[in-house]
């Protein structure tokens, strides 16, 4: 079916699935009655286009064509796909998917963003209830996958394959939720948190800052990447899902939170979900699990670092606590340090693309060294790397400890020439070489320049005890 | 006071703990009576030593001295930290810590694990009560940052500082937390969360699956950088907090969990943590906040995808599905993409160390291209590079769209020299060059030689095309 998308009913929500549909290709016809509209989605779309593209490392569609429309009939012409996110009350619904269905290819089908109704309850009347699903999308709707996708009890399965087909295809993660429930899954979990936050924040026990913090630097981060199952698979051991549950199966009856309508704890609770997770995660061992769960830790609090946000930040701190002065030895030891996994491909060997990296933050610790700091490059000078001539010698892999040695063959005015090495700890063998070549450069006019007499003085003096051969760097191999 | 900490009590947790003080430079001292211990304590160790030194980008501490000893005596001579992990049984916890306190010096502080007990039960019948106090960490213990440290009524403020300044300075995060409450506070989420997936198992509306797949792919990404209540504050946009409760505040009413002992919604409550909620992120605007978790979410899901895991592997799969076969232009088109924000410093400037990856990956395109792909490399060939030098010509910013064309400058026998232009898609113009020189390798005799045929001819082909001028690379400039 032609990729024609409707979006009735703007605001965030709804900006964010017209975001999606279009940064994926998809024509996107939207009807909103608010005059303010186009505005609020546009701001929407301006984030979204700033971000979703990101995440991809291919080149996306063309963007599809976004036009506003003045009424639902307009809105849903040649549409295969209409997505409802009008305000959450039931006879709004009701009123907008009649109009809807009016209008709509009787193949089309439609998804309602509502996170209170039931399919039953939006499909009470309709003219075609099978062509109604609910597909509950998770705020930022461009960047987080899930969509509840539930289809009721009165469902037909080709309308529920193309919703399928239609919300994959734009990069959405679609959970088929096959039972009719209040608030779906996701947001009965929210809602459970929601709960018992709000006794600790009434209770006065914490504040919405140390709950944050209680979330983001512990079990989120597990959450992020496993879910509840198989992180306490994992924190069960070689014993398993089963005695993970039996040491925790008496706080059941515990008062470990206010939130006290609890299930009974049978054996036949514990086989359920002990065989479920051996069907979930049963492939891998408890050392793969924990390989991976350390692995996915390591790469989620490093990127969070490297935005210098949540336990990133804790860690970037840390850092500096640790960080000494560079020692002045001939050559400098302008690193030493472990490969970590986000420097890795999936065969555990260094990207070819990270050695850049390791060079370009060796010479940045000689900066540091010399006196070209933050400080000094806040003050509006720098220096521009302008050429690196790297050479791969022997293969590096994820978790080898690494040294980085440096020489300064040239330093002389505005010109920077640095020789690095870099080496494995444990035998000293030569791994990859890198010759750069900077340039001192005034951050205000753009252009070369001399550095400030205290940064000249240290880069010559480097120079000196290096024993700088002006243009002879190759020798030095 | 002396780095040495005393670790009774092995195990999973025990053993985190073991390994986070070695690892910072702490000599540790193990006391646990199950002879498995050592082993099972030095598989924990293994783990960290492995991925907790990947999280940092400087050398750290040297390694702390690990010794196990005999007994509880022994093993807190001279320690000024004592960790307790040993089984959550009150009078096992009592007994432990009577004798840990006869003979510790009374400077020291002692840090229980305990999840269950509250510090005044951990205190009772103690020779020195403020000695003791509850610090509850997460699993794994030598990644997670999160530590709850609760010093109970009956405490001493300069040994809840020393704790503190202890679990700092080994890299965690110590929340503390004023009131005594039975199970802390994270654990509180945890349970409630677990209770609500319990029923949610049990009456078949979704498997341990399902369930983890609910979180991981959606609110688990939110909560790994915001946690709950900051997620919120940008969920309520321009009109805050307020706004946000007032919306959700009726769910209270509605059976959206099964956990119903709620908490009454008056407007003292909406006050009190609408206030909060500004002392906690008032500083930054909601449009702030949208930039951070976006930035965040994108680089999480980045992070994730480069290990293929959760979140990361639906875009890796995504990506896959997107990616077309590379054009036979002159050059090839081998990079059409938007720097995203992991790629960048804080100043919004792409790293200097990228400009590797950008080539590194535009050179793997142009191998898939020519054959030389993913099967081809399993089948144990590949190219190497031994060589690139690269011109840094303009600077690249966060959110650019980039395009890279690749000329095949010499493409004969087992040689193959590439030359990378990377420019800016708005206007052309040339941001960086690479020069890359490749040798064909068998990975089973790691030594050059010629490709297959298949390969060699595409090669051939293409430096035909392009006008390969053997040894004149810098003439394309």
């Amino acid at each position: 079916m032609a990729k024609v998308a409707a979006i009735i009913g703007g605001g965030v929500i709804g900006g964010g699935w017209a975001a999606r549909f279009a940064i994926m290709g998809w024509d996107v016809r939207i009807f909103d009655p608010d005059p303010e509209a186009e505005r609020k989605m546009s701001e929407v779309m301006a984030n979204a286009e700033r971000s979703l593209p990101m995440l991809y490392d291919v080149p996306l569609p063309a963007r599809g064509k976004m036009t506003f429309h003045s009424s639902i009939a307009e809105a849903v012409e040649g549409a295969s796909y209409v997505q409802e996110s009008v305000p959450e009350r039931l006879e709004i619904k009701h009123k907008t998917l009649a109009e809807i269905q009016k209008h709509l290819d009787p193949e089309a089908v439609i998804g309602s963003s509502t996170s209170g109704f039931k399919p039953s309850e939006l499909q009470e009347g309709a003219k075609d209830p099978t062509q109604i699903l609910v597909a509950h999308p998770f705020n930022p709707v461009y960047l987080v996958p899930l969509v509840e996708l539930v289809p009721g009890d009165n469902h037909d399965p080709r309308a529920v394959d193309w919703a399928r087909t239609v919300l994959t295809e734009i990069g959405m993660y679609p959970l088929v939720v096959s039972a009719e429930i209040d608030a779906h899954i996701a947001d009965r979990f929210l809602e459970a948190v929601w709960r018992e936050a709000l006794w600790l924040v009434k209770d006065g026990i914490a504040t919405t800052e140390e709950i944050d913090n209680a979330i983001r630097y512990g079990f989120g981060l597990r959450w992020a990447q496993m879910g509840l199952f198989e992180t306490y698979r994992v924190a069960g051991g070689e014993a398993g899902m089963r005695h993970f549950m039996a040491q925790f199966g008496p706080a059941l009856k515990w008062p470990w939170t206010k939130l006290m309508d609890v299930p009974e704890f049978t054996d036949e609770l514990v086989d359920m979900i002990a065989n479920q997770s051996d069907a979930q995660s049963g492939q891998h061992s408890i050392r793969e699990l924990e390989r991976l769960r350390d692995n996915n830790l390591v790469a989620i609090m490093r990127a969070l670092k490297g935005q210098g946000a949540g336990a990133g930040l804790l860690i970037k701190d840390h850092d500096a606590t640790l960080r000494g002065a560079l020692e002045d030895s001939v050559p400098l030891v302008t690193m030493q340090r472990k490969v970590p996994v986000d420097w890795g491909d999936m065969n555990g060997h260094m990207n070819e693309g990270r050695y850049g990296q390791v060079f370009s933050d060796a010479s940045e610790e000689l900066m540091a060294h010399v006196g070209a700091d933050q400080a000094y490059v806040d003050a509006g000078n720098s220096y521009f790397t302008v050429e690196t001539s790297v050479k791969y010698l022997v293969e590096t892999h994820i978790g080898e400890d690494i040294t980085v040695e440096t020489t300064v063959k040239l330093g002389e005015g505005k010109k920077l020439r640095l020789w690095h090495e870099m080496k494995r700890q444990s035998d000293g063998e030569i791994l990859a070489t890198c010759d750069q070549f900077l340039l001192h450069v005034s951050l205000e006019t753009r252009r070369s320049c001399p550095p400030l007499a205290h940064v000249q003085e240290a880069v010559e003096r480097l120079a000196k005890a290096h024993g700088s051969t002006e243009g002879n760097v190759q020798g030095s191999e």
